[in-house]
């Protein structure tokens, strides 16, 4: 079923401590339209690039069946650029450089083709350029999801929280959620959060797993641990676009089969930071795939 | 079958955001034979207090079928005191006072009816009071297990050292663990310490949840996520306890059992965490253990 996936397509610089990689292709959507591509093929992609992007990259994407209507490529433009450095223990980041670019004036345009779309995934944007998305749709998804961050939370916050209400799915990191609702404990974040309007709730929390929450059930998906962690850039879009293609493919949003897409998210999460950028989520085949997933099931299974 | 607890009996002063509790019972070894009591009788008590304790907590103990030939009393001296003070977050702490009292020369003896115990559990201790404990066995049990922590790494290095490489099975949180092996990853961390000695590693993180390592196997048990800790004292503790009760009781050191012992384990803890020190750990019964045991299924069940 189709997918569309809302949000950067960019060039980071990052900066870990096994190495530097310049002027890498990165971005939300770049992200999560990898991942989500393992499982389906319908995705429609809504972004903006500068014609500084080069075509090979755009003719990847479209050769994994992404749709690429939706993507604007401005003429004299440039592409929103992103510079960061890990610290040693990878689970902190400085930003070193944002350039908007492109992204400054970005009004995302919906093709005809992609206004029935069953299923929406908003990236982090600024949120009433998800709006904007959201008030283009001709007919209600069966699933609308989104990912948001603290500099919203900070800035725009009766925006953001217009478009959570308009959502069905919220998927964020544990400090965010604990920003948004103003509460420590993540269970008692979560009923707030749900009564903003997501009936579904997935946090993130890096090498410590995530969290989901439907009324008053919880899941938990644990992360795998890794001997080597190269680079995190992108490891939460790939969460979200694995845990959207997956539901995508299976066109079904019972909370089992949300628990299902939570771990194919994890595991391609699990992938994606093995090599720098989005070069590991461009190599996977179904039985590598099949065989990470295994190794969560191993990972978390017991009787009693 | 029979479990040595080694550990401290001790008076806590604890303050949380949700209150403080002067001077009460608590200690590595109080909280580990309490949350064993539920799975075996054969527990076996070592440890000192001074004439202050409070026979009633005593035989409390005892009335939980704990063994205290094992307990010195020591006339006119008095019990191991500790103060702390939790963060709000609950994951951080601070140790406002620490008398040591007895344990400053405590020499543990061991009851002959002790010395040939299936399971021995070594509560965090000066690493030569551990090893006096080992010396004294006279048959070689099924499985020790020792907690320790970075106290030790920093003061008596070489002697934690020579225990660690006597012992089947260390238990310590995920910070101790990268000290102990100067590796930031678990999964390299592990490695390292098992090639100390320790067949079996078992990692808490807290909230986080707890690893269980042995050769090339991983096992993740998941923290239940709570709304309200009202006290964390004692639960690493508490969960050390329940692993090893339950494996007293099924007598069985299979990597299978043991991943059930730490869902035990982490089940014990999440009672623990619910009231201020001890209070919790007394009033459980079996209905309320199988009814936690199976959220923690509930919790990480998903097909693929």
């Amino acid at each position: 079923m189709s997918l569309v996936v809302v949000g950067t397509v960019a060039f980071d610089d990052v900066a870990t401590p096994f190495g530097k990689a310049d002027r890498i292709v990165g971005g939300a959507a770049t992200y999560a339209a990898l991942a989500a591509s393992y499982f389906t093929s319908g995705i429609e992609l809504v972004s903006v690039v500068g014609d500084d992007f080069p075509t090979t990259v755009l003719d990847d994407l479209k050769a994994r069946g992404v749709d690429l209507a939706g993507l604007q490529i401005k003429a004299g433009e440039k592409s929103f650029f992103w510079a960061g450095r890990y610290h040693d223990n990878m689970n902190q980041r400085d930003t070193l450089d944002t350039q908007l670019n492109v992204l400054a004036e970005f009004d995302p345009v919906l093709p005809d083709s992609y206004k029935d779309a069953e299923f929406v995934m908003l990236g982090n944007l600024t949120p009433s350029v998800q709006m904007r998305v959201i008030e283009q749709l001709e007919t209600r998804p069966k699933l609308i999801a989104m990912d948001t961050m603290n500099f919203w939370m900070d800035n725009t916050p009766d925006a953001l929280n217009e478009v959570i209400a308009k959502v069905d799915m919220l998927i964020i990191n544990d400090e965010e959620a604990r920003q948004l609702s103003g509460e420590y404990s993540l269970v008692k974040a979560a009923e707030k959060i749900m009564a903003m309007g997501p009936k579904t709730l997935a946090i993130k929390k890096g090498e410590h797993g995530a969290l989901l929450f439907q009324g008053d059930e919880i899941f938990f998906a644990p992360a795998l641990p890794l001997a080597e962690v190269f680079d995190p850039t992108g490891a939460g879009d790939t969460f979200a676009g694995g845990m959207m293609g997956y539901i995508a493919k299976t066109g079904d949003i019972s909370f089992d089969n949300l628990k299902r897409a939570i771990i194919y998210g994890s595991a391609m999460a699990s992938f994606c930071v093995e090599k720098f950028g989005t070069e590991r989520m461009t190599e996977l085949d179904d039985a590598a795939i099949r065989a990470r997933l295994q190794r969560f099931v191993d990972l978390v299974r017991f009787d009693v």
